[in-house]
């Protein structure tokens, strides 16, 4: 039987639209969009749509929806709030639809849309995800939203975890050294996830804004079994 | 005292010239043409110009230049010849000026070209480089080749080598996530270097083209004391 291909990116610069139109594409970007996109599903949002300009972010929050929208971190002011998953409360967002717009992962959502398939993907849906993946019957490409188009580790790391578990199910092969790279660098973080990841620099960054309280919580393996998809050009949870 | 910096860039397509201009560059592509350069300058080459415009190389031969090139491991017609190391001996280079052209190692010799200072690295002048970039006084980034902008696995493993001896100087200091990667993976590559290369993509190509005899050699620790580093458009060795 043949195999599947599993590859991964490590940064938007380096994504080949034309490589994946028959893949499924999964993003990661675990400080913060993936973790928050998975939170929100996990306490009932309706959909999400990513959004990467701010004037559409504008238009949008002047329509009356729900806005999470930040820059480097920090709200946008006109937005309802920003992105650490901690601001996705069943409270607020159960049933709803919000308006998503992020420095990184909104932008390679929309930068994938030629892909089959596109799922977001974090330590906290890990298990539910691979198992969707290898239904799916297809090729798998991991892509990292790194930092500005630059390598990261947290993301690598979590790509490495998934490529782990598709690897374990012997449905795929792999001859691409990222991944090669993602799985080396997991099996050493993987008994100290949380001390592994405090030397990234994103964890830095996030922690010089106090804006890393939420880190323990998206290193938590299987808080839900949300798998968001984009339909039509927004997010849903695949299982309703 | 301030430490100096220290970072690497995974692929020419995430290389950002303007946050090197005040660097030393060090180009990075193992198998084969940053080995080559160092083996050609080991066996007395007086000089090599970097081409990546194969009319232009034409050109070179045209006026009765030494002309070694390839394009996807396979040596041009009009070439003298290809781009393994095994080719530059001492009958052949000795005192000449070399052309050189490939696939990707030569293109970004010439993208770094508003950097300080442009050397070449390989494991085979790791000792030698690493103590020169000590004495350099500036801040160093290690610029892998990878293969047709994608990451590749030989060439981070050599950086995370360099950069091990680097920071162990304890005159650097890295926030960057690509090197944390990159010393991560030499440290589970440097007890069995040529096993953990075995997994590489690009091995897996160079053995299908059977170009793979060099490797072992790519692998050699200080076969030599050179540095090659570009002079005005062109590569000499560092110590004459």
């Amino acid at each position: 039987m043949t195999k599947r291909k599993l590859e991964t990116c490590f940064s938007p610069a380096l994504y080949e639209p034309h490589e994946h139109i028959n893949s499924v594409v999964v993003i990661i970007d675990i400080l913060r969009a993936s973790s928050a996109i998975c939170t929100a599903f996990a306490n009932g949002a309706a959909s999400i749509i990513p959004v990467g300009d701010v004037n559409e972010v504008k238009k949008y929050k002047s329509q009356g929806y729900l806005v999470a929208a930040e820059r480097d971190g920090f709200i946008l002011d006109f937005a309802d709030f920003g992105n650490s998953p901690f601001n996705f409360t069943r409270e607020k967002v159960e049933g709803k639809t919000i308006v998503y717009s992020t420095t990184n992962g909104t932008g390679i959502v929309n930068m994938a849309s030629s892909a089959h398939t596109i799922a977001v993907g974090s330590f906290l849906n890990i298990g539910a995800l691979t198992e969707w993946l290898i239904k799916q019957k297809r090729d798998v490409l991991l892509f990292c939203a790194g930092w500005k188009t630059k390598f990261n580790i947290e993301d690598t790391v979590c790509a490495g975890a998934i490529a782990d578990k598709l690897m374990a199910s012997n449905l795929f092969s792999t001859i691409c050294d990222s991944t090669l790279a993602a799985l080396d660098l997991w099996s050493l973080a993987h008994s100290d996830l949380s001390g592994y990841i405090e030397k990234a620099a994103q964890r830095t960054r996030l922690r010089d804004k106090k804006l890393d309280d939420c880190i323990e919580f998206c290193l938590t393996l299987d808080f839900t079994d949300k798998i968001p998809v984009m339909k039509n050009g927004v997010l849903i949870d695949n299982i309703l």
